[in-house]
């Protein structure tokens, strides 16, 4: 359903102002499988308690309890009355009162469903599993409403529960380290949005990031520092599944394994001076799959990760082997030619199956990329796809389970709407059910090359929580319009949360400006975006490790909400010209057009700046054409060939890039100019 | 030296738009003991890279690569030839060339003054220990400057070093626990102004903070799981051992000690069912101080804990007794009675006395506050004092080293001038030398009753950093305007370094909003503060550990910068009235006058904000009066006797708090009111 664009400014303009709008069932995100408003609210009081009844497992009254501080929180309220909820709070008579049938367990496949009923005397939450009841407080926390009689829950029926059993996000914290603290934030933020399954990239050729007490140089020699206790390990473990998330580890073998090399240089294919990478990319050192002590060593080293990370799915990556190692060792090619093996997957996929019975020892499910899918591998590994949908599709018809990330990856700065119409099971796709079953669901993939703990909030939020709701709501949700007017309310609640995605952006613009005023600097980032897919890294060698975060391209977003709402204006008035929509669009190219004075102002004093001058200066130049053809339009004049040549040009240069940044309103003014050029 | 004030004005204007300007040698904070300034600079360069000679402590490595990091992220110049600065790394002819005498001791009396020389060539920083280069590094990095040819380092030889040794800032977690992380912040905080020790106010009738392993029910039972793993306390006093920051435990004793007895009942002076205390304030549990049992208890308790923080001082508390406990249990009086003690301060003496030897076998030294001072008691404690200056310099002169805090209580929400001018060795005094000598320096104490890890920030920052100016600078800094105008500018620079002062603001206000639109709610909460001293928990029953902090009196901080301006304003013009100045107060006023409409708009959509709407009328009509009286006094005409006594009554109104805050611009305008009416 597309709605008529008054409509859709109406809903806009309301509910941009806050998210404690009366229609707060239509702003739930995800959407619920089914719900029905009912002529009845419950008011919110500080009288207000929760009962708990049933078998859940403990971390309920944790989760009730946090509820209570946040549903205080949001309300002002102070509902002191009731601190903690633990397992004597029982009372059928409590504002909410919670129903669950037996502990949930943290396992794919768990029941995470509810059933929330919301009366004039009371709501009720009623789910199998624990799970399920932490899934339903979310709801309800979401639907918190407020008029001028004070804080009501609206009446409703809901019942609810997810499309897909595995709604992940990865997070990289190989490449650049994310603190415990940084990750307990986007156990909050996933949990918000009923995501399940916090993916951690533990390692890769920058570092390895979780401390082995059975080899301990892997923390020492190859973390810089920078790593997890195991203690770090079980209380992030806690905290997540606190909020019913799961966290599968990722250690990344035989390839990008250049950390655990410069550790223990003897299990590499090639002998050399292994030292942490610096740069980002695909590079050649290797595990060698032909050296018993490899074997040894994971064998150890995946025992002891596997009792650390109680979760049955341990992913081993598999991805991006250059094979140039092996190739250039006589002895491996000697050893695959013993063995009849033809390509460098065939030993890839040798190694994989010697790897298989370690995991399996350990009561473990292998997963991997993409590239692990070789013919002979035994059908109870997982495959997270990445590389398109053609291998996804097959493997799951060659009886594979399988998690889609391709279309996912939330770091190439792609927008929400695009993450959001990639579903897993498209339309356009012919699958058995059986075949279906096989897709468990898919993961947002948040890799950290050009991240830091300052900006990554940026990339997740909200982002991923249409990403989220793709994974959770029916297949008939898919209203890309609807889906942004809901994630500007999300994106506020999570804002509330304590993600940063928001709060850090002044940090950087004032770190930029060199100034509390920062004003100029804003109106030209708000119409920026980095770089996309990988381009940003010009052929891998402009960022390492230590390269600064705070620039132009870390202070631009993804998805900027000013262009966005300015094409929308845009594109409606050259279909339906009418003065006033016409007349905001003036207003905006006039904010343009003047800014580049005071930018050139603060430019004086922070030389940080100077990659921002042409992309200031041309987007000055470019709403000044949008003015002009803007009026050649309203005055249904034809402007002459002159005229329209120069602006084209101004068009076209303001296409370049600058300090990794493009401008995200050519398109729109182009259009203008060339609409005045055809009058 | 008071500035003339259009010399303020302009100093003010220019510098306020960046610390980044070309004076950046005036802006230090704290100001160092001699520099002056020379007419070359350093360019910084992508070539910028660091030597250390001498004999540093290893940590020294770390600060200084954390030093790297920081001026890359400050001026976007990619530092990646430099990853980190090793022992390697000795090159004479680095740009920055440090030198060490010896390994800095993180003890009380280190060396910690430095030689910088900044010249055309090189930068020099020469300290006798690597704690004496950690405090130079910070005044290099506030040295940072630039112009139109890109960023450098100014001219000039400085010599500094502190005034006194115990610049510490009291961080309570017990009301109110802190992560790990907010800790972690506020140590970078210290280290940017010089400060020394952190003092962890560590447990009280809210809740014990650090696991004890050997009486482990003191985390279980007494901290609703809010506490810190001992891996935790170590990686603290890591992180600021890093930084040349001490870590002095406190531990109170023998009241305010509910959580210890509510996990162990038995060592109480009265049988009660204890349970963790949720209010806040002075109560009536006390150990046992004639119960062999607490003796045994503290001993393995004090040593388990003197083994775990490493220095040498070790806190008791020994506050606020009320004696209660005491006076009612007649083993207690009959114990008094048999030992000849009078009061029950002979009592608490009998329980330090006891309580001394378990701590100077353990190799430290007994600390407390005020209280503790009783006669009798042995001269090498430490007297931190809070009630007043009379028993601070009485304890100096019995001999007893001591440290002020009274006048440092930054959680009672008084303007930086308040404890910016509050000397611990202030000319009214009379000292000798050697009393001077006892007093080791000062601790700003930030309890936690109302503040939480979202808010705390705001209320340390940026007040502290006068405090920490008042304690490392030579007594004779002390212009209070100067000290304002430098506090903005390392506000900036604070927020640019991670602390949250700033930027949990419009978070704040977006959750009490609901809305990203805060505008109005932001004009009103500019000129409000919360109420001061201890008047906003009325009767300390206001508040309990789970109220929301999340309220008007949340987002409003201690000394606003807008009445503060404002203030400044009107006393300049109606001491020399002048049409220009006139302008901005009537601006300033006309914003305050109208917002009040649109701050109703917000209401309407969040009920949490009627507690700000007597406020918000109150400020509009206040300034109504305002610029009326402006208007009689432009006009040199008098108000009629009536107009006067209804703006009197109305700015009346304006001083009655409302949400527990006050407005901080009536005075100002009731001035114009009373000028209008006696012109």
């Amino acid at each position: 359903m597309r709605l008529p664009y008054c409509l859709y400014l109406l809903l806009f303009t309301y509910c941009s102002v806050g998210s404690l709008c009366t229609y707060a069932q239509k702003d739930l995100m995800p959407v619920p499988r089914e719900f029905q408003s009912r002529d009845q609210r419950l008011a919110i009081t500080a009288t207000f308690r929760v009962s708990v009844t049933g078998h859940p497992d403990r971390r309920l009254y944790a989760e009730a309890s946090r509820f209570i501080r946040r549903l205080s929180e949001r309300t002002g309220i102070f509902l002191d009355g009731q601190g903690y909820v633990d397992s004597q709070d029982t009372a059928r008579t409590a504002a909410l009162l919670i129903s669950v049938q037996r502990p949930g367990k943290l396992a794919l496949y768990e029941d995470e469903s509810y059933h929330l009923e919301v009366g004039a005397g009371q709501v009720r939450l009623n789910a199998v599993t624990d799970i399920g009841v932490i899934r339903g407080l979310e709801t309800l926390l979401q639907l918190v409403s407020a008029d001028n009689t004070g804080y009501y829950f609206p009446g409703l029926s809901v019942s609810d529960g997810p499309r897909f059993g595995w709604r992940g996000l990865l997070l990289d914290v190989a490449l650049h380290f994310m603190p415990v603290d940084e990750i307990k934030r986007t156990l909050d933020g996933m949990a918000a949005v009923k995501m399940n399954v916090l993916h951690l990239h533990a390692c890769n050729d920058q570092g390895f990031r979780v401390e082995s007490k059975v080899f301990p140089r892997l923390q020492e020699i190859a973390s810089d520092g920078l790593y997890y206790t195991q203690q770090d390990i079980r209380e992030i473990i806690r905290y997540a599944g606190q909020r019913g998330i799961r966290v599968v580890p990722e250690f990344v073998v035989p390839a990008h394994t250049t950390a655990i090399l410069t550790a223990y240089p003897e299990l590499a294919s090639v002998k050399r001076n292994y030292t942490l990478q610096r740069y980002f990319g695909v590079f050649d050192p290797v595990l060698d799959p032909t050296n018993k002590k490899v074997y040894v060593f994971l064998d150890k080293l995946f025992t002891e990760m596997a009792a650390l990370f109680p979760d049955r799915y341990f992913h081993i990556g598999g991805d991006e082997n250059t094979g140039k190692d092996w190739e250039k060792t006589p002895s491996i090619r000697a050893f695959m030619k013993a063995r009849g093996m033809k390509t460098f997957m065939d030993l890839q996929t040798y190694f994989n199956r010697r790897i298989q019975p370690i995991l399996r020892k350990n009561g473990k499910i292998m997963m991997g990329w993409d590239e692990i899918l070789q013919p002979g591998v035994p059908k109870d590994i997982v495959i997270q796809s990445w590389r398109g949908k053609a291998a996804f599709y097959q493997s799951v018809k060659q009886g594979y389970r399988a998690i889609l990330s391709n279309g996912y990856y939330i770091d190439l700065i792609q927008p929400a709407s695009f993450h959001y119409i990639n579903d897993p099971v498209p339309d356009s796709v012919l699958l058995t059910a059986e075949e279906i079953k096989n897709i468990l669901g898919g993961e947002a993939t948040m890799w950290s090359e050009l991240v830091n703990p300052e900006t990554v909030d940026s990339r997740i939020w909200p982002r991923t929580a249409a990403i989220a709701e793709r994974l959770w709501s029916p297949s008939s949700v898919k209203d890309t319009d609807d889906m942004y007017r809901r994630l500007d309310i999300v994106s506020l609640q999570l804002d509330a949360l304590g993600l940063r995605h928001e709060s850090n952006k002044p940090v950087l613009l004032r770190r930029l400006a060199g100034s509390w005023d920062t004003r100029p600097l804003e109106v030209l980032t708000d119409v920026l975006e980095p770089l996309k897919i990988y381009e940003r890294n010009q052929g891998d060698t402009m960022y390492t490790v230590f390269s600064p975060l705070t620039k132009l391209a870390d202070v631009a977003v993804p998805d900027q909400r000013t262009p966005r709402i300015f094409n929308r204006q845009v594109k409606d008035w050259i279909s339906h010209p009418s003065p006033d929509p016409g007349q905001k669009i003036i207003q905006q190219l006039t904010i343009w057009k003047d800014n580049d004075t005071a930018f050139r102002k603060l430019l004086a004093r922070s030389p940080v700046l100077q990659e921002a001058a042409p992309l200031s200066a041309s987007l000055s130049a470019l709403a000044a054409a949008g003015i002009e053809a803007m009026q050649y339009i309203r005055e249904h004049k034809k402007a002459d060939n002159e005229w329209l040549l120069r602006q084209l040009a101004v068009a076209a240069h303001a296409r370049e890039q600058s300090g990794r940044c493009e401008l995200q309103v050519v398109d729109s003014i182009q259009q203008l100019i060339t609409l005045a050029g055809n009058n």
